[in-house]
């Protein structure tokens, strides 16, 4: 059964009183950002809550602009927070009046949404099977498709935290060193496979310190919550620099989040069995594997000058990631990493088993080889200039959904030096 | 001729007046780090000065804890204090009396360094030609010891910026998943193989917009100055991890920093020319090659339990970069990647033409093969707990050296988490 809401929203909303969003949102006419909650479509000020004597923490009042304090809380300060805000809108506790309704509600239409916390450091893994499967055979042959590691430990590379954008920021297509066809010299151009990557990424809560690995049992405790991300790549770029120290300026150009963190307390109803394991893995990597992952659908829609229509192009789900995020952190804080409050993790490109849920172009155009196909006989191997990227993700609740709103790109047209 | 000088120092410091390296400094009893110049083995609190009524610059003063605001003012502000701290320095104005120096001056013994940034994102390079060459033949043969894409951009990744730590600061071997012989199944434990990296890193000063690209001209009056970095490498872990993203936990674990950072000011004069280029290269990378490396002497020294003399193990010089820094910070914004004032770019191990210019183990002892040898017999593959390992770099003036003081790490022994 859904609970009540004070503040009406449809059955469809993906921002019920169930889900407790946490965000970063510049109200009209202000200069400074506040931390936010969403239900339907309303934008509910959680600085101005706590000025009103409604809501007791001062790491989500009006001296924070964004989530890091609040994050270092940890979990008994998020359950509380939760549970006092889901009495306050479900009503169970009369407080949010009209008149105080008028003072920190706004419609989210009219707030501009920011990054939900300062990303100390990116990390993006690698860690749906299905993904890395598609990528080694297309690149090394069906035979080697998966690395020997791969199924050891959750394969990640260090990312680049300046260019991560908010949902909604346009990016623009990169330049960089290409080789237009394999046999070609390599050339400064505009990259001509550009892609998206479907991912989720977690925000860790509270860190660990320095030189202590973080356990999968602590980090079930300490990660906060997720968001979409469109880990936008330049696959021309990165097929040339990649070797031998991995992913660069293919990469680091742009990063795009969707703004509402959605809490690991409002999906853990949606936890489910990951695929089975190929092989036994090492004890700092092993957790209860029948609810390692969510079961959380994701969608991604493609529209473009000549796509004018929004299309679904692919339609995938958490739960096809091999590697947790629970143990994407134990790994990475292995040797004594430290994590901080606000780092980023993401997932790695998420694919599911068939063509129709593969989380990039890349995949479903199988290298260019077969493109995608639209309603109107247009067709696309790699991303083309002013296409519009939107990625969508939800879990369906009894009687309500836990969604995560949206994450959209426009990929302009490159802006090329000249010397 | 060197300049004169009211704090009297040796000639042989690194520090003289012509040096002026900026540091953020705990005095003693203090809770909140200030920004510090040194000369000599005196430690002069900017805060102080900017308080006293003797410097004229908000981002050097109590509001600020390390360079970040100052980094950001750009060329001309930092022209300008440099400029101002010499004449008070030199006593070409009397002003800084015995009264102030009483206020500003502490010894550097009773202070306690901490990073001169707070680092939002940090990178390590591959640029010396000399280490790609030994790692590439080590792994790969002779024959493909350079990757067709090395000699065509400046290779680099993502590092990891939270575990970077100031110089002084005692690192701890990592556990990851290691394979004890190239045949062994891979498995947890402390990593036998332990490494030092040789680098210098560059602080970028004032950064660029997202979308556009930092030109290797706009970059000679970008970057703020260099540090010396010991790129602690956990080569077992690294070995296994790295295919095909690249290094890891292996990396992630220490970096560690020398805490002054030597302006490009003072360096100019050191300039020098780079080795040849293989090929010609992009036009984006094209520089003045007469002058884009600096003649800095470096050197590496150990010291352990059963090697109680500190003992030179190499003498490599920072001249030995085949990609300058400007051309790093050319190529890792070419894709549109913003740089943001405080950001960390290390040059890579530099290793000279010679084994006893090697910049790390790995090199030195040939993958293990040829160990290091010490005067009382004892023998180094890599680095053995209780290792410390001491950077010093110095560029020799007309009577005067600049010089970068001391990176210095001592490697305790792993402590392996328990299941
Ligand atoms: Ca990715
Ligand atoms: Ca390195
Ligand atoms: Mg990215
Ligand atoms: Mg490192
Ligand atoms: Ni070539």
């Amino acid at each position: 059964m859904p609970l009540p809401s004070v503040i009406p929203y449809p059955a469809t909303t993906d921002f019920p009183v169930e889900n407790i969003p946490f965000g970063s949102a510049l109200r009209p006419g202000a200069t400074r950002a506040v931390c936010a909650t969403r239900v339907g479509d309303t934008v509910v000020d959680l600085a101005a809550l706590v000025q009103a004597g409604l809501l007791d923490c001062a790491a989500l009042g009006p001296a924070e602009s964004n989530l890091n304090a609040f994050m270092a809380l940890g979990k008994p300060e998020w359950t509380r927070v939760r549970t006092r805000l889901q009495a306050l809108l479900s009503g169970s506790d009369p407080a949010l009046t009209e008149a105080v309704q008028a003072q920190v509600c706004v419609p989210v239409a009219d707030v501009a949404m920011q990054l939900p916390a300062t990303i100390g450091d990116y990390t993006d893994c690698y860690a749906s099977r299905n993904h890395a499967v598609n990528v080694g055979t297309m690149f090394r042959g069906k035979d080697n498709a998966l690395m020997p590691n791969w199924t050891h430990l959750p394969v990640a590379y260090h990312g680049r935290a300046s260019s991560i954008v908010v949902s909604g920021t346009d990016a623009r297509r990169p330049c960089g060193q290409v080789k237009a066809t394999p046999d070609a010299e390599v050339k400064y151009m505009p990259d001509p496979r550009v892609d998206f990557e479907l991912e989720v990424a977690v925000f860790v809560g509270k860190g660990n310190t320095w030189g202590s690995p973080m356990s999968v049992k602590e980090a079930k405790d300490n990660l906060f919550g997720l968001v979409l991300m469109n880990d936008c790549s330049a696959r021309g770029i990165q097929a040339y620099e990649y070797v031998p120290l991995g992913p660069f300026t293919g990469k680091n150009w742009c990063t795009v989040i969707s703004p509402w963190i959605v809490t690991m307390a409002a999906l853990e109803e949606f936890r489910t069995a990951a695929v089975e394991l190929d092989n036994p893995i090492e004890q700092y990597l092993v957790e209860d594997r029948s609810k390692s992952v969510f079961n959380i659908d994701l969608t991604v829609k493609l529209q473009g000058d000549d796509i004018p229509e929004e299309t679904v192009i692919s339609k995938s789900n958490l739960k096809y990631l091999y590697w947790s995020f629970e143990q994407q952190t134990a790994h990475h804080s292995v040797s004594g990493c430290n994590m901080r409050p606000g780092d980023l993790i993401g997932s790695g490109t998420i694919s599911g088993p068939d063509r129709d849920s593969y989380g990039s172009i890349l995949e479903l155009s199988w290298k260019g080889t077969t493109p995608l196909e639209f309603k109107n006989g247009v067709t696309r191997k790699f991303l083309q200039d002013n296409d519009t990227v939107k990625l969508e993700g939800h879990a369906q609740g009894d009687g309500y959904r836990i969604g995560f709103g949206e994450c959209v790109t426009k990929l302009l047209p490159a802006t090329p030096q000249t010397f």
